[in-house]
């Protein structure tokens, strides 16, 4: 997406500055304001150890979670596995926010990404929060989605638009991440905003059934960050007239869970295709499923199989490796109706391999930078999408020579 | 385990020659054969696409528990996602044999290892076992051992002596497998003999034991092919005195139990170190946990994360990948009494890092082919020992590149 083609949602503004967090120099802040109260979702990682930032949002959303302000967000340091210091340090984050845009620091959510166990430079983190503020803008979003990066090689920001008869409702989202589970640069970050009128409860549970079909749908090496925060701000149902407010009950409910599971989407896709030293995003489709969960464990086998994912970094058409992953899960289905399909070829029905020119398959491979891998159970009606990125030699190399 | 140091078990003989199914021309074809019945027992993989080999095998063993007199293994291909040819020509395999020995071809085992998904070439394999029956000899275990081995870089062998007041109790085992699921060299096999007289319902919980204690705590790349076989031969009791008769209740159960863990364990742990691509072999030892399926969980995620596997290969100290990895299973913990070790040293304990010099460990790293990963929970008091090896770019190359 260009810069240009950006849009504004009125109400909300961003920016990115380099407050020298990363040695590199590049952006490593940003901000997100809302000018009026927002209702607040979140979704964090399950994982044991979760970084302070974390830590500390949780208690803000649970504090205001109709009257959230801003997000603080830094890369470059996890604060994650860094103790009371790391907690102490999240909160002074939210503090100089608060100071510099007279809010309560609870109104401030808060995200870090980066190197794991180390302290958070202080000093830098204070002077770029306040050098941030003043930059503040209705288009400072590819800025701000700079600032988030890591290993990431792009920015990565989506938007939508639902047309309504009175208005529209917007959403904008940025992410970053490139590798799934990265502890030492960790992890996944998303912020999305948008200008509907939302109460909480119903932002959350459209937040929790987006994330399930978009986020949870997605590896790119197997697992969750200590970091990993999904967030969501929409204007507070105190902010507008009562027949602007959606809840679950609302007749506009659905068509804004849907937009919003769009906007998920298209992030989750981004971060598959520019997985660490990824050449190809694969989206994998398994339907005819006997539960949804037999779907989900079937897509998610073949996603985490290291031996597909190498073998489409070598553009080989091993079509075995992915019968097997299929046949490794508890899902419910008789082998012998079983369907997979590579693109638009048909590489193993009734048991038995049945394409013949496996040429096709191989040029299928070189020619597109997007892959699909279809895989009929013949169980039921279920079907999940489910994305991720081949393993190349580069991922190894940029994970095994990560040093301190 | 050098050749001359092999011992020899009195009733088993054991061949291997290269019938030409591997292209390479190197052996392919191995005959384990016992002068007496046996009890057999075995353990199989879970995957829903079993190869031709395994099904073949279950009926045998079902028809003939304490009557099976030989194993035939080929390797280069698997036979798997075969269909109703594949069933036949393993049924062939055993024919074949059985005729060239004067037995029932219920009373022969069956494995198969190497490429899915194409037709066994029958005439070189029906030539190959001719040819190998008269090379039968009962220090033939080297050869043997050649002949399993696909992407192997050596072959893998383990013996085990009971000493007993009147006699000894010995075992030979040997392995193949290099990467865990690997579907097109379909993978893991192995053979174990005894000349311990023991009934059939005995050897196989002894078996089902050991290999919960040693193959099911090892990966390589994170699954199970259509081909993993693990396959016990004992004398059956038909062959002895009731006094050698060993059953679930004989004093000597458990010895011979124990031993048996020690051989599977011992030939896993060549397996790990083996593995496609591997410098490294990786020893996690989990305790202090509160079942021994939170023990279970911690080191399998451990074993399996990308991260630190690939972290290991770049001899980096990248002790928050481990952390990471224990902090996204469903064990129950505190996280504030987890401690990690990487050899002798203790790099995180009380949530946060402890280790002040990185460069102890990166030495530790850069100087050791086997690694020692130490979890202790602090939430009971079990524990599991569990292997894996490093990720290596080699280990993408092998798995991109092997085409066709």
């Amino acid at each position: 997406m260009k810069d240009q083609n950006i849009i504004t949602i009125k109400g909300f503004k961003a920016s990115g500055v380099a407050a020298g967090i990363k040695a590199s120099g590049k952006n490593d802040l940003a901000l997100i304001y809302a000018d009026q109260h927002c209702s607040a979702a979140a979704v964090f990682t399950k994982n044991k150890f979760p970084a302070a930032s974390i830590i500390v949002s949780r208690e803000h959303l649970q504090a205001e979670p109709e009257s959230i302000r801003a997000i603080v967000v830094n890369s470059g340091n996890a604060n994650a596995c860094t103790g009371a210091e790391g907690i102490k340090n999240a909160r002074l984050m939210a503090e100089q926010l608060a100071k510099n845009l007279n809010l309560r620091p609870s109104q401030v959510l808060i995200a870090s990404t980066g190197v794991i166990g180390r302290p958070l430079p202080m000093d830098k983190v204070i002077a770029g929060i306040n050098q941030a503020v003043p930059k503040l803008k209705g288009n400072g979003w590819l800025s701000a989605a700079r600032a988030i990066m890591t290993t990431d090689t792009r920015p990565k920001l989506a938007q939508k638009i639902i047309p309504g008869p009175v208005q529209n409702i917007s959403f904008l989202g940025m992410a970053k991440g490139a590798g799934m589970i990265h502890p030492r640069l960790a992890t996944m970050l998303v912020f999305i905003i948008t200008d509907a009128v939302v109460a909480h409860t119903a932002l959350q549970s459209a937040l929790q059934f987006a994330v399930d079909r978009s986020f949870h749908c997605l590896t790119i090496d197997g697992d969750t960050s200590t970091n990993d925060s999904v967030m969501l701000l929409a204007r507070a149902p105190s902010t507008a007239a009562p027949e602007e407010l959606i809840t679950e009950n609302s007749e506009k409910f659905l068509a804004f869970r849907d937009a919003l599971v769009t906007v998920c989407v298209d992030l989750a896709r981004q971060i598959a295709a520019d997985g660490e030293g990824a050449t190809k995003l694969v989206e994998i489709i398994v339907s005819g499923a006997h539960s949804y969960e037999d779907a989900r464990a079937v897509a998610s086998h073949i996603a985490h199989s290291l031996l597909v994912k190498t073998a489409l970094f070598g553009n080989d058409p091993n079509w075995g490796r992915i019968v097997c992953a299929v046949g490794n899960t508890d899902a419910l289905f008789d082998p012998q109706k079983v369907v997979v399909k590579i693109g638009v070829y048909t590489v193993f029905q009734h048991g038995v391999p049945c394409l013949k020119d496996m040429g096709l398959l191989t040029d299928y491979l070189k020619q597109n930078q997007q892959i699909e891998i279809k895989v009929e159970l013949g169980a039921g009606t279920n079907e999940i999408r489910f994305w991720t990125c081949d393993i190349s030699t580069r991922y190894v190399k940029i994970n095994a020579h990560y040093h301190t």
